[in-house]
């Protein structure tokens, strides 16, 4: 009913992920006083006349993009899901309290697979102290859709942002990386087998720790409440979902800042190296440029070094430099070489 | 890679949406103090220790399941979206403040519709002075999918509930009831014509109200203001989306009463009326089972009766009974008949 007329038409994959979030940004600035902080980081921030904030984190997961269910058992997505959006509360230094669920999911499914998912939703309320508050449920025409809301609470003076970091201030993550990247590799490799010989037995042996960390990847709430302890409260802060790359670029540029790091300082596990050399991926690509691991990537004062090296979990890979130097990694082989990097581009 | 063996098969629209709902419920207890109502009201209620609680509520929205592109401009589907939780606000007497809004989208939309969507938000945000504080946008393999998450705040004593009217008090709506229902039957007979013969023009005149109702209703956050005016605070409130005698089973379900409707005092506009009788469909039917109207239903006692009646838009439908006298509807030839509803049957 609507006239086809002559309209302009640019691709979504042209502006890409960071460019539309800045286009809406730009259009939605905040009006009430309480929305202390909107679109642009890893929650919002609200204050509601408290010694503490309130955060806002969102996210959604589509079946064929972000997960397939030939290898993703529900019971670990319902996990995966809820601990994604912790994680992002946790990465503003906060603590998770409750969440909100909605799930689209077309007829295929029966009650025992719901019945999956929120057994794995469940398992992360008890690991997360975190309480299921409300949701929605429709039918959808073809797959699965979950959206999750987290809401959690940080002190007024201990709340992180991307922005805050300064020159020669320390680049810390909370464990190692490009693990859940190798493990969703692995398991690409087996469904590809699977399908060409159902009767092939997926060959995942000694695997089991990257493809665990792909399926059921956990939050580093557990490092923020360590950092409390510790006393340190980072300078800034992101979880990495995309990949280090792409995360220390968020910082970098919220910051205003540059920042240079080690490569031989970037933490793999040995599965996770192994294997990207099997895949032929430099191991170094699938460190920076991986994603899914969940780990926090911060910044703390060069004066905290002494707090933060009781923590043999924290891991300084590199350091805070001027803008103008850029954001470089110094190889194993004493090279500078630019870091660049990117959001999705499912489109 | 995941083996087939003989399981046990329920299908969802065997339970229904409120079993559905109810199994969830039942599953997850809330555990922090703070989380002072979790699902099953309009919002989840969360006390941040001051004097009013913080409001949660959450939707989403599926293409070919809520809405069909071939007549929903996007831009008055951005607003819809937007007032369809601002309403789950207004409905525990508060007001909105915030929200986030994830999208899903496959690669023929492009960002021209975006922008579109997002001009339809951006609008709903000026008219319900609301901040979008954030979000996420990601792809699907067919189709668009909204969910929304609107926060608000109710000052403690003024919260109102699903769950509290007593014998007696009176029942009201804020406006005429069935429009939108019947809205959306002119749509769809104009999508058929225009899709046996795309050379016709679609009929819409002198149907521009009930039209307008569907595709771009108001949530009356305006009615809770005019309530605060008047002195008012309702014993039990839901707004309507689901269709009158849907909402009021939750009304009385939660509140252990029963109730009386009086089929003349039901409100509904001529153009409603005279398009039922149109299409064949009862109007009474239109008006207890049609939904999307956005309206509120909402209880309150006796002695509020000389305040409610200064506001002409508040009508009195019918009065609260004690449970065992049953959800019953006074027909306008004084025949006593049974209410009966079910949520969505998408499935």
């Amino acid at each position: 009913m609507q006239k086809k007329t002559e309209q302009q038409r640019t691709e979504l994959k042209d502006l890409g992920e960071f460019g539309l979030i800045q286009r809406i940004q730009q259009q939605f600035p905040t009006k009430h006083p309480e929305s202390v902080l909107g679109i642009g980081d890893d929650a919002a921030v609200i204050d509601t006349g408290t010694d503490h904030y309130t955060l806002v984190s969102t996210d959604m997961l589509v079946e064929g993009i972000h997960f397939d269910l030939s290898y993703v058992p529900l019971k670990h997505l319902g996990y995966k899901a809820v601990a994604a959006n912790v994680s992002d509360i946790a990465a503003m230094n906060g603590t998770p309290k409750q969440f909100t669920v909605s799930l689209g999911l077309s007829n295929r499914f029966p009650l025992e697979a719901i019945d999956e998912l929120y057994a794995g939703i469940k398992h992360a309320c008890n690991n997360y102290k975190i309480d299921l508050i409300g949701g929605d449920t429709t039918s959808t025409r073809a797959g699965l859709v979950i959206s999750i809301t987290a809401i959690g609470e940080v002190k007024k003076e201990e709340i992180v942002y991307r922005k805050g970091c300064k020159e020669n201030e320390l680049i810390c993550v909370s464990g190692d990386l490009g693990g859940a990247y190798m493990g969703l590799q692995v398991l690409e490799r087996e469904k590809q087998v699977f399908m060409a010989n159902p009767d092939m037995q997926p060959e995942l042996d000694g695997k089991d720790y990257i493809v665990r960390r792909q399926l059921k990847p956990e939050a580093r709430t557990d490092m923020i409440y360590e950092l409390r302890d510790l006393g340190v409260v980072p300078t800034s802060m992101i979880d990495i979902s995309d990949g280090l790359a792409s995360e220390l670029m968020h910082i970098c540029s919220q910051s205003g800042v540059g920042a240079i790091l080690y490569e031989e300082h970037l933490p793999i596990a040995k599965v996770t190296y192994d294997t990207s050399v099997e895949f032929n991926i430099d191991p170094t690509t699938s460190i920076l440029n991986g994603g899914e691991d969940y780990e926090l990537l911060f910044t703390v004062k060069q004066e905290d070094y002494d707090k933060i090296k009781k923590n043999a979990e924290i891991i300084e890979i590199g350091y805070v430099l001027p803008k103008e130097k850029g954001v470089v990694l110094k190889t194993k082989g004493e090279q500078i070489v630019p870091i660049t990097a990117q959001g999705w581009k499912h489109f």
